[in-house]
């Protein structure tokens, strides 16, 4: 049997049962990248304030790299007996540069090593999923302004309300993807304060320069309390709850796809290249793709719930609960960038049809908004306006006409205020080319808001 | 490229983006075993009906158990373009067996097929979780018997409040098995249901014989609406639900473990082989498999979210986000049999430590309860008792003394109704023979509790 | 200030706002009759086993009694500094009847008092909702009677799928509401023991007899072990749990309710009593009820995770952290009984719209199931059947024509099976009639399925 | 029957069931200051832009004012046939000014007012908020100054690790707070954004200036589109989020104080003023509030799993959904400000007892880490000194001694580095002292730490 390293003071050897399930490599072998890269720049600073050589230092660091060699190439032997990533590594290392690998976890803890790695990796992926975010911020763009004569309902309780243009509701999404990048680089800052150096928790007795450390792996700070730093998951914690919001908004968006692709709406086609069929029915075009962002929200949202369960009650400082941070994380950012990945993909191929849109803008009274609006502006309270168009709109219903429709002499019966003027007010255009109020739908609001976020995305 | 099963109607291929986000391969090849069974049954079954010829159903009987032989010896070709398993294995067929392995998805669609795999899936890990529990409930057994005299504090608010056996503490994670035990066998019901002939949830035209099916696969039902059929979860949702409900058991009785390994209390010893060392601090044993028990139960909570959250407003009847069950469903069955496999190890090498037990017991005037007791059997309200025995607690704390240290006449500046015979009922011995009530703490109970115990797993 | 009546050890007051922050009765007044009727069976115990005599038990009860009124009467003066129910009731009591009050609290503990109070409450509502349920169940079997010759899209992926019968799709529900009826009431059976006699923890040393008070009280059993008595909320839980998978079952309803509202699909009329208006657009008619419904889903799924969270890693037996089950149970309980009240009412006002349902029948192709099937029963393999009607569908689709539209020599160039007799089985009513298969949407089959519903929910 | 403000259209009125089901008014009238405020400043707008006269908007705002004072004097009468708050103050308005009041509705809708109402509650509450997490971060640097000189154990798993100083240990929930800080502060900075003006979510015909509305109620900004203004609640879900963290530290906290409460810890005194007594066991001192403290953690994750659920899936643009944010955001609020202000108020009362602290650190090896370091900076790489250390533990533990018990011949048995100088660095004060690593527990570090904290704090 292979001793463990931190074996010395145990007279038996950890039960197979327990070192099977208390092992993490299968999980965090992911980090190896990051391990190494912590353990290089810890090792220069090492030998850079003597407590090492710097002999040792080149030693150890060359080691390293070889390692990290042998992991890219799947030659490396990884144990389950030496538990984790960081001992793999460790053992391996002593096994290759002799006892001087020993010499690597001078002044610092697993404690602060695996925090390390944890930001190094989430500061990466959290910069990865701020690319993929401005990715589909600017597919939105893009076809908002490829749309921007296309008019859709604008729909409140699934029923159609108010004539908008496509684009302004395509610009709706570009407005929730940048507050997700907002929060995401928000959080960033949190994520990026260099940890090593808390040891244990109390801190280390060996002369380290943890701002040499912090400098060499690009961190602008370092944590200010050890103890702290060991005990602390917020920043995990932080960046699954802004996934649940980010996910939550492609799970909106979804929605709507998968509705408009019904054949009873048909405001959409997705393409044969992003739907799918059925084993059994041979008509089926299914939005399948759509389905699954929709569906993975449960998986990010389960994620935050797991992670602050683990959390929930532990007492300070590092407690192996903690292990359990890990599955939630990587899968929270596999699920973030494959779901933004195929939804950028799937919005270069969407085709929108506006004349089915057309089709339920007509079947709806949708500008009565607008006839009440155009009597209160000649003075008749809003909610008598209301009330009045109402009754119109019920007149309308049973003769089967749209408010169009309606003669002046019938409008009249309704109010005498109705003059030949009302019909530029109640058409789709016209209802449009009014809500000219800032951030309304009016096509040159639009085709401003179109510029700005044009602009505005150069610095994502 | 490969055609797809279902490409009939399709101009263009699935893009390579969505052909990967959405297959589900990786993960439902787990299902490889039921996937087969259930094929095979159901080819059983066309043939005996005559929807296909006997000599087609063996043929392709045959050809699924190369296929189960393939699979099991690492052989076969999983393909991500056919998508899931259910697929990979019809395409494979046809392969091996020609074009009669296209015949066995007559009268079937995925939307039935993937439920069916899913129900035998879980019955067989219920049935074996069932026995782990067992096998965990055992170890509280036997471990109630080997410290039947030894006296613990219950606590109520990690304050020592009353004495009680060991025995009895233990006997109360019994309980928690048991009724967990019920609500798996209830939900087993809910399992245990055949799902095929659904079809994509129409039903179908062909005269298949579902209850034949059934027999052969061990059902003792069958679905009774078949929109319903490839619509729910239940059964999954319930099961993970249970499945919180017993990790949260357990969570329990790791906080306890964990508080109980503390040096400051030293109620327990996990052994070296269920307690894990530092890599830094040498003096360290770490009771890390019950950490990693109280922390998994983060896992499985998030993954009752997870499955909630994809099926809350999912309109009937098959929708893709139900790709999304399988990985909360797995991951749960996964959690839950390591955990209860590696407590049934750690629970046989537990020793606990009556003499530090009995530290706490005599350092908290812990038969307070008792002496209130004592008064109130003699008349005196037992509102007024409590505030009498309050005060005297408060002048032994102050004289540093324990109850059973103050003398008669002390007790008598409280009360006179204190006789000598008091200080019968306030040792510990006195205090937990006294509880005879049903339920209650007192030897003779615990003893016949197990007794009863014993009995009943026998049935388990 | 009124003295705490546990305050005997205790040299300063509770601080104001310790007090107030602990303080449950806001929450928990609402227990006030079964605290009473608890204390009752109690006190008829404790004179019956002659622990108080039964002229004390007698005026307990009296004063109990009037306490209840004074309750009802608006007339109770809670008192917040008495921190929840017991206390006040106690307090009360010993107000009105003088000493002999404080002998009810004799042999018991607030630990398990609470717990019967819970497990008192939780069988009454749970009986109620489940006269909900069947309620709700009533109008689906109704509903799938009256409307048993209208045809529907079954959808998957929100695709019209194949012809099926409304009533099918309705009795889906009642198939959903048969599970949840038989959770909840094997739920019924893990709340319904009864748990005083616990006290605190330990048991008691009085001789009380706890199947006394169970039979008072109606319960069939008594818990077994008194320290699991009082540290489990299992059955709260699992209440809570069930109520989740009710309310998942709910927002799909709402979902098809909302979508199918819509202008575009219009399948339903919710009339106006179930709809309502909007404060600025008059035309407007929204499925507000349907979109609660769906909305209280949320609250609760959040009641889930806050008593799973309370649970989480709490050492046995009671701690404080318990109070916080009742505002997950009341607000579980509320939501779940107005929800299946609401619906109840608003499914009584439902009109279906088949004309509308028609229109997207005719537009997908949706007998090309039927068209594939025709050709596996002539022998060809289903996988290239499907290939050959995928074909026909695009065929048709160029064509703007529907499949029925197809002549027979157009059928023929895509395979030569084809024959005259082939229109007859895809037809809406071909189709449906021809899936017979158990549980399929075949008239038969369903009428009987109404039928048997009908039988089923007399003995519910 | 009162008229509905809608009903114009509608030919029935509104179901009583359905209309206690949707009616919000119990819960949103807690917004009608708010409400009101919003009312009157676009009032104001209106008759500034000249939409209504100068004098019909005094006449508004007259009539809201006293609306105000009889909602806060009791006498306004709520009625639930009308909803919501919003309609009850419009139809008293009315009732109160005649029909001007009716144009106060003009160029807005509910959509927008209820996102302003709740826009301007979260703002004054997340201010509210900030200033208690500030007024308990002052608790805990007047605790780290006071007991600068205590040593308490490190735990790590529970275990003690190493010595630090307590006010090292307490600045730790400093640093989580701060955190907090920032993200309420950067959260308040997407709440603080006016949203008025997006009407139902297309915007409005009227000439409406948005900008002025937001300088009436101190919003730097407007939402920039009204389809999102009027859909999103992010705000309210990032501000549940923020606060599920704090709760899930304030729960480490409080584990930390029960388990410090127990008498086997004995390390701190919470005070009879803020721990409760039993109705049961006379001796007891229960830490009620921490554990309260835990428990409510639950209530928060639940109302973030709450509003994530509701939002999950919900297509744009309003939906009744959305009327389930407010007992999430409502319960999260009332929460959070009790829980912040108990807190406060008993880490002024607590004490700590420093002596029982030493007696956990003279029984644990504490500082083999340190004799560890002692023969790494000797040379020995650290994995060999902890292996030899990891020995020596061990022989002392058998010996019955602590580390520094061993003579010098004893420790040289196990390396010949060791020299009389050894014992300097494992004592606690010596081992403290030596950890001055930035963010390490030396006293001298931690001075600084309090004083730069007394600084920062001076700005929040």
């Amino acid at each position: 049997m292979l001793k463990k390293p931190w074996g010395g003071r145990f007279k038996k050897k950890t039960h197979k049962v327990a070192e099977r399930f208390s092992a993490s490599i299968e999980t965090d072998k992911r980090l190896y990248r990051e391990d190494i890269e912590g353990s290089i720049a810890h090792a220069k600073m090492l030998g850079q304030v003597g407590i090492i050589s710097q002999r040792e230092a080149k030693s150890i660091i060359k080691g390293l790299r070889e390692i990290q060699k042998e992991i890219e190439n799947g030659k490396f032997p990884f144990r389950e007996e030496f538990e984790d990533i960081h001992l793999n590594i460790e053992k391996r290392l002593i096994e290759k540069i002799g006892e001087t690998g020993g010499k690597l976890h001078t002044a610092r803890s697993r404690n602060d090593q695996i925090v390390l790695d944890e930001r190094l990796y989430l500061r990466r992926e959290t910069t990865e999923i701020l690319g993929l975010i401005k990715g589909v911020a600017e597919e939105f763009i893009r076809l908002a302004e490829e749309n921007i004569d296309v008019i859709i309902p604008l729909y409140t309780h699934l029923q159609a309300a108010q004539p908008v243009l496509l684009s302004h509701h395509l610009l709706a999404y570009f407005e929730m993807l940048k507050r997700d990048r907002e929060r995401f680089i928000e959080c960033l800052k949190r994520i990026n304060i260099m940890p090593l150096g808390a040891g244990a928790g109390a801190g280390t007795s060996f002369p380290i320069d943890r701002r040499y450390v912090a400098e060499l792996l690009g961190f602008p700070e370092v944590t200010r309390n050890s103890i702290d730093t060991v005990s602390d998951r917020d920043f995990i914690v932080e960046f699954i709850s802004n996934s649940s919001i980010l996910m939550m908004h492609l799970s909106r968006l979804s929605e709507e796809l998968v509705i408009w692709s019904s054949k009873e709406f048909d405001f959409v086609d997705l393409g044969d290249e992003f739907t799918t069929g059925s084993s059994i029915m041979p008509q089926k075009r299914n939005p399948d793709i759509a389905e699954l962002l929709r569906g993975k929200t449960g998986k990010v949202y389960g994620n935050l719930i797991s992670i602050l369960t683990v959390m929930k009650g532990l007492p300070l400082s590092y407690n192996r609960d903690l292990q359990e941070d890990k599955e939630p994380m990587f899968g929270t950012v596999d699920t973030l960038k494959s779901c933004l990945y195929v939804l950028k993909e799937m919005l270069k191929n969407i085709k929108f049809k506006p004349e089915n849109m057309k089709r339920s803008l007509l079947n709806s009274f949708i500008t009565a908004t607008d006839l009440a609006d155009y009597l209160a502006r000649k003075g008749i309270p809003f909610r008598q306006a209301h009330e009045i168009v109402g009754r119109i709109v019920r007149y309308a219903e049973e003769k089967r006409r749209d408010l169009l429709q309606l003669s002046i002499s019938e409008l009249k019966m309704f109010s005498n205020l109705f003059e030949e003027d009302v019909y530029e007010f109640i058409t789709l255009e016209g209802s449009i080319s009014s809500r000219k109020s800032y951030g309304g739908t009016a096509k040159e609001n639009v085709v401003k808001m179109i510029e700005e976020a044009r602009e505005e995305i150069k610095m994502w």
